[in-house]
């Protein structure tokens, strides 16, 4: 478990002091507030603030169409309309901060998603704890025989342990190191800014990140897709849940129209449409690339 | 005053349930949350929504630098430390969400913001309403004769007289014949979509508009400062109270470093260097060219 | 025509003096640069600068994606496996500069897409010219009565010559309103950010737009669509144009797998796997509501 | 010197091969392009593409200002009034592209600026090369004192051998183990996306980086920075060597407001004005803070 009692006593310090608001406020993100949801071995994921609900993208959205919306009868159908029509200004109405606990290389990939605010922990400023992911053997996958960029099989018994044993004992090596370099006993003491650089990309990091609910749905499109890479996707499915009891309205959209809905390319149309008159459509008939045709037939057979 | 009574009632119902929540409160933005202040003569800024407070500056600060920030005594010492040093990320972490009547002039320049989210009134779907910003005399000015943009003069009665007539008799019907299209009283009336073109720049329009804090500074800095258009300042000023009362620490070290804060360039610095110095530089001595010269001597004499 | 002879000549002149230059070279842009493409009745668009071509974008996916991407054969097929996987980024290092000539309503919709950088003529520090977008007959429309948002059928004879006849006499009478309050002929002349807001929304302005491919992608999906107002379409359907010799490969990409795609939820997927296995499903059975099942049936039957 | 005899060959050969353009053309950058300037042990900045000059940035206030600007005498004079006023947006009408070559540890600082495009190369598809930031003795420092984030002295002898020692030998361990787990020689072979997580902060990676002028001035402001690490440092000189090369003019300004530039609080500005007019002022007597004084008396003295 990534947290200290300390930090537990901090924790329920928190939630243990209700005030009164005016804001809007939802009771399912109430719940989560302040707690930490554990991700890989020693990571977490924890909802700091949060901003607007379900009713709020609703209010933004009827300030854009007025008495308009009037006739769209309720917010369920107003708010799948907008994600329907990717109108998405009345979503970025809705604003999450988070404080997350990462692998670096996790980390790495996450940035890039670049509509967001961050606060990171500085290794410049400050010393990073010892604490390294070291995968689950179940995670210990082979490289991908049919992708370049994806995991084929679990490795066996004794490579995994071979894999393992080197994840480890390099992680306690290169800390050692980072300490030693630091360190001021009987020596200098190397600056924080250039030890830092010893470090595998396997150390945890931990940032706050604030983003709005539009990008927040990009981003678990991306990343809590089954391409995407396990050790994030594992945070992207931690977020999901916290986001499915805060906007439920909003989220079910979400997952009918976007996680779980398809784009077809205008020869996928074509090829459907030929199909549905009763037509037996061939790839080299399609006018699609075999890859494009190897998707198409993952998903219609 | 901007509001009906309809709208008052809204206002007051919104205000009359407080509930309880977990998060960061501000009292001092509680007690603004939804009411409208009257800005121009039928314009409003009403607080719609927060996230944050002067704590969740701080706390966010704290998790870039780490046990490092202890040796910054308190929080007031540790915002004006990263305000002085551009750390803009923690302000980041704070957000901002207002409903806002104005003219379309001023949506215009206050749009060219792009780092926010916007939901405006849509005039494509739904109607305006006949209101128009008429200046108040006293802001009626002439050109400005040292300066391309911007107001000398106010204007004399009988000239001030002539423009008001001409502005409100124009607004007047503009409007009349925005009515005149639209009607599908014995004709099928024109789309919105068209004939909302017709209408003077001076028409009000609304919209939610989100910020975070750092960008929200931003915009004060520019649209607060004396060389601002006044239609936009007079919201940009209306803003910056309920700022003021929402962060009072972090408005302080604003107000401090930016708005009553210069900027000196490498000569500026020089020539400032030889005066203390107890040297008379002249202009043609001290490099800078005859404007930048001026607007020099407007601070230091 | 918009241009003046002076601009005619202007232009011809920057044509005419071609230099070496050793960056990536787009022989279908080059044709284009700095000529006015008309739009609307006194509108253009012309292309002041471009960065890039099909090769740039397949340069910056070999460089993330290393060999890795030798397996894809040709550069077309690396820019169709791009677009269809949602890879924007390299379709970000393409950068295109537009200098364009709009009415303000336009204007107001155009610079919703954030992502850009624009430099806004100002009416604050110039004179607008009397110049007023007046719809052809056959662009003037009634509401449509099945969509909010939207024209039906073309108006009837005598109503659209009363309309154009509105908007014609108010636009002059505006725009003489607008040099009145301005002039300096005995009397002080009012400000010109004073004055500006008199004018309808139809006048024209002109704005530098500056915009990555993938960004410029999302405009033309939006702003080049069937239901996009016909007034900012004509601009994206010119620029699209331009595009197409730009960056053919890519333009390609983007009509068959944007432009051309649709997007289908859960339940549509659903539906249609259903219909492919010879079953007919009413609406009531698809679980979509009844505008999702018109749009639906739209496309699919 | 980190370029191979191929990348060299591939330099020259792009740079064999001019081409007629009529873009706006920067001889000061032609002469850069594709060219690698050395950073650090095995990095690197190319210029890959540039769109705009000097002039562009003039064009584009002229389009904003209209004839107005005429009063400006000439470009220079014209852009350094736009940068002493935080006119940003003609400066973002230029676009620069690098391809840079730069340790883990300073790419992770690089991109928390938001505002540009990124290709990185992708350790999720392919494999890093064994090449390792390993710092001169020179740049080998002890933490510093006085300052939480920086440098102080550097290493003496003996502990500076033993850091070196370290460095290199964990750089080399590592990279083999990471050949160890890919390899699929008598074994299935790990998945490049966990491998790479066992590889040190200090080993390089390659991106091509594409951001417009004014965000590329933000850039250099800190990073090019006394204050800054000197391993960002390092690129934030190499870039602005050529930017000056590029855009003489803004860079001109740049570097006189910005660079060598100073922001006085309204505390400061007191406190200077009172030493003007002859009296002695104290920190106490200041309304500083012991820092804000230390950090204006490094200045002023």
């Amino acid at each position: 478990m990534p947290l200290t009692p300390d930090q537990i006593a901090e924790i329920e310090a928190a939630r243990a002091n209700p005030r009164q608001t005016l804001r809007a406020v939802s009771e399912g993100m109430e719940a989560h507030l302040y707690r930490a949801m554990p991700v890989l071995d020693h990571g977490f994921v924890r909802v700091i603030d949060y901003m607007g609900d379900d009713s709020a993208i609703v209010q933004a959205a009827r300030v854009s169409y007025g008495a308009g919306t009037k006739h769209v009868q309720n917010d369920e159908g107003l708010i799948r309309y907008l994600m329907r029509h990717w109108h998405s200004t009345p979503f970025e109405m809705c604003e999450l901060k988070l404080h997350v606990k990462l692998p670096v290389f996790v980390a790495r990939q996450w940035i890039r998603h670049r509509t967001a605010n961050v606060n990171e922990y500085s290794a410049r400023y400050s010393i990073l704890d010892r604490e390294f992911y070291i995968p689950d053997p179940a995670q210990l996958a082979a490289q991908s025989t049919v992708n370049n960029q994806g995991r084929g099989e679990v490795l066996a018994g004794e490579e995994s342990a071979r894999v393992l044993a080197m994840l480890k004992s390099d992680a306690a090596q290169m800390y050692d190191h980072y300490e030693a370099m630091l360190s001021q006993d009987g020596q200098q003491g190397l600056a924080r800014e250039l030890a830092r650089m010893n470090l595998p990309m396997n150390i945890y990091t931990q940032w706050y990140w604030k983003v709005d609910l539009h990008n927040l749905f990009h981003f678990l499109r991306l990343r809590a897709d089954p391409h995407a890479q396990y050790e994030i996707r594992v945070y992207a499915e931690a977020i999901a849940a916290c986001v499915r009891d805060w906007v439920p309205l909003a989220f079910g959209a979400f997952e009918d129209y976007r996680m779980g809905g398809v784009t077809l390319s205008t020869k996928a149309i074509a090829v459907l449409k030929r199909r549905l008159a009763g037509e037996t459509v061939t790839q080299e008939a399609s006018g699609m690339s075999k890859g494009e045709w190897r998707e198409f037939v993952e998903v219609w057979g």
